[in-house]
């Protein structure tokens, strides 16, 4: 069987977690692996109702994404983590508690700059937290800290989704977890 | 690979259901089966924490539970879940969840009579629940909903731990999902 690992996604609203996660799903299922998309707006349904996005709710909304994706990795699963997850204390930490258990940690940094997002704005959303009808807004009225070392960055402004993809899965192959 | 499962105890506190759950798991890791045990306290520590133990509270923490149980079960993982989980609604509601995602799903009833755990009262909650210092505890002041047709059921008031293993692993190798 192979090693488990999670692939964690982190950036703004918008910059292409989901979007790229879905494709890389699909060929990680090509390659038989397991995989399971723990996608930001399915565990704030499944697992995380009723919190808010104060930095105290964040952070236990993203220690949670990381104790599923933990229980899944060390089982030999790849997990997807597509949340914004904004603060990188609490994604290090997810990291070393993963790493620690004998999992695989694959950060990728998906970067795309605010004016584009805010000009892309597909869910009409930057607009309303630029006017202040949307508190605690990544990116606008909260902050983001980028990754340090991110094992992967993509930038959705400049690449198209096919060429983010591939080099996702060309660094994955080179830290040696595919099959 | 063999199939996952869900090993779903359900009983009153102190009834036996994480005590069971330690060796359950212990036999099925020697036959080679991937294992993960859920327990209450654990659940509401890394997913639950905040919840209260009114009925709305126990109902999502209990369908978390059933979220993570999916996401390893349908991966070929044995979840066993040892939160009480009082009410056979939303019991019935997990199992529908899991097996319509094609792992299997098995009920064991720890049951054990009130006045035994009374007596017992091995962390001296019951004795603190009858004497109204602890509101909402199941069994006492609070609803538990037995299970009508459990795959397994084991009485830890008649039964030794061994036993009580052997009955539930003798169920599912006849069920037919032991390697």
């Amino acid at each position: 069987m192979s090693k488990g690992f999670t692939l964690w996604f982190t950036g703004l609203s918008g910059a292409g977690k989901s979007t790229l996660s879905l494709p890389v799903a699909e060929k990680l299922k090509s390659l038989g692996h397991k995989v399971e998309i723990l996608d930001g707006d399915i565990v704030r349904t499944n697992l995380s109702k009723g919190l808010t996005f104060s930095k105290e709710d964040r952070d236990i909304n993203i220690r949670r994404i990381g104790f599923v994706s933990n229980l899944l990795s060390r089982n030999g699963v790849v997990a997807i983590s597509a949340a914004i997850s904004p603060y990188r204390e609490v994604r290090d930490e997810v990291r070393k508690m993963i790493t620690n258990d004998g999992a695989g940690f694959v950060e990728v940094f998906v970067h795309c700059p605010l004016d584009v997002l805010a000009e892309r704005d597909v869910k009409g959303l930057y607009k309303k937290a630029i006017a202040g009808e949307i508190k605690n807004f990544t990116g606008v009225s909260d902050p983001y800290e980028a990754p340090v070392n991110p094992e992967v960055v993509v930038d959705s402004s400049k690449e198209k989704v096919d060429e983010s993809v591939d080099k996702i899965i060309a660094r994955l192959k080179e830290l040696g977890y595919l099959n």
